[in-house]
């Protein structure tokens, strides 16, 4: 099993990202293809505890920034650590692909240089969204897909049910629709149209609609919604960890709202696993995505949406 | 200034706004029209200091429950309290009218027993959000409108501003488009087509996008989305209350998600000020409730906003 990393992505590039390997060897053993510029990465190697014959370094000389615009940087860089990872794993020299670089460019990669599994509308992005009751729920999409229809939203069910079975561990996972009433027939349009699709579709625990004063608690374990509105949820639960951060209410509770711990988010509905980090990962972070991208090669996560979403 | 109470509507019916009114009387001297059963009213009356002739009891002998569906309800007892009321405010009887029953049959009074403000799409119903550093801001619409045009968030944007210059007294409020990225351009085709809406009207401050990050913090006065959006992000937000209960976190920060001390939220876009509370409410809301319908009669809201909307 061959697992890329972009060296050159996040804040705290490269050396969380070494930290985060070494982590990972304590346990894991995976190849690692560890995919930057040469010049930074190998004076620091001798920090690093790495195992003899386990890391690949792939020199790319270029880097794509934070904030360059996704479309045009994997244009202009075709040497850029992210453009050389998405080669390598669409010509299958690396099994899964993980960043923590520029967000954009990692959703681009993965809709233009891979396949999207066969009969999926639209890949999607989910976030762990922690319970009162310290469990967790997916939540998708997140922003990938800011409008859509309900064929896709049941789609996201689908994919998010093969996650959080084969992921998070969760057998049967309960899915609910965000929605602004508990009762079939409330809602937006897309809310309204979405319900009997989900209704109807036998790969799912379908337990109805689930609203706002329902995320935060047990109700559901996949929430499907559009990724406006699943983006701004994400952002404002991000935000309660700094919020509480800065006014010192410390609280176990507020932790499980620093979404650094839950490493990164996977690109679900495309047909290799990449995983994209946040920008502020460090070492943990790093070795917690290195590890969901063995569990998502070695359980063959990709095959089983593709099965449950043709059948 | 005559404001209309519903007398039966809420858990802690009639006793609680009974307290309400009589807080109110403390300083404020419009007349009150308290409208509901007779035989439940009159004999708690005694238990109540309420200064001689300034208060009118409206018999009103059926009740619409919590739970009964609001279009049935309001046809099929039209001697209830709530359809009293509107009949009250549609003929002039009252200037306000205020209710913490039955949401969904205030809502429906509201729209087809009044008339809307000439040239409004669409009324609309907002909430008050609590700000890190203590201010409060807007949010609108949080459910009225689960599917919503450009134009009718460009209204909303406007009623707003209106609304929170006048009676929340920010002078010349920051008006921000909820969206999934700071830049013109981001965000589904609604809050696409809205952007350049709200750029170019001239009867609001606009300042951009603002991010789900951005809601808790003080960086927009008046946020406009649609209504399935902000009715989530309400329900999440008074969640957040419940929870930090629950889990005994006590800081003051947290009881700034109790909403019940706001009192109740206001219809905007009709031509009479009409006030819902939260089914929960107790004294001290229907107080600031009463105090509410004051200042909207007061200031002339509703005109000011026919102005704005009109020009």
């Amino acid at each position: 099993m061959k697992i890329g990393i972009d060296m050159m992505g996040g804040d705290f590039a490269p050396k969380e990202i070494l930290a985060g390997i070494q982590q990972y060897f304590e346990k894991g053993n995976a190849e690692i293809f560890m995919i930057g510029q040469e010049e930074v990465i190998t004076p620091l190697l001798h920090h690093y505890m790495l195992p003899e014959g386990k890391t690949t370094l792939v020199h790319a000389p270029q880097v794509i920034d934070m904030h360059e615009h996704p479309t045009r940087a994997l244009k202009e860089k075709p040497e850029s650590s992210i453009s050389t990872g998405f080669k390598l794993l669409a010509t299958g020299a690396i099994d899964a692909f993980i960043s923590a670089g520029n967000t954009g460019a990692m959703l681009v990669g993965s809709l233009y240089s891979l396949k999207p599994i066969e009969g999926v509308l639209r890949p999607t992005i989910s976030t762990i969204i922690p319970k009162e009751n310290g469990r967790t729920g997916l939540l998708l999409d997140v922003g990938l897909n800011s409008d859509c229809k309900p064929e896709q939203l049941n789609q996201f069910a689908v994919m998010g049910s093969v996650y959080a079975q084969q992921i998070l561990g969760i057998e049967s996972p309960r899915v609910g629709l965000l929605n602004i009433g508990e009762e079939e027939g409330k809602g937006n349009l897309l809310a309204q149209a979405t319900y009997p699709l989900l209704s109807e579709n036998k790969h799912i625990n379908f337990i109805g609609n689930i609203e706002g004063r329902d995320i935060l608690v047990d109700k559901a374990d996949v929430i499907v919604c559009d990724g406006f509105t699943g983006n701004i949820i994400l952002k404002l639960a991000e935000s309660l960890f700094s919020i509480t951060h800065r006014k010192n209410i410390e609280h176990e509770y507020f932790n499980l709202f620093n979404f650094e711990n839950y490493g990164g988010t996977p690109v679900l509905g495309i047909s290799k696993p990449v995983i994209i980090g946040h920008g502020i990962s460090k070492g943990l972070a790093f070795m917690n995505m290195i590890v969901l991208a063995q569990k998502m090669i070695d359980k063959d996560v990709m095959q089983m949406m593709k099965a449950e979403v043709e059948a």
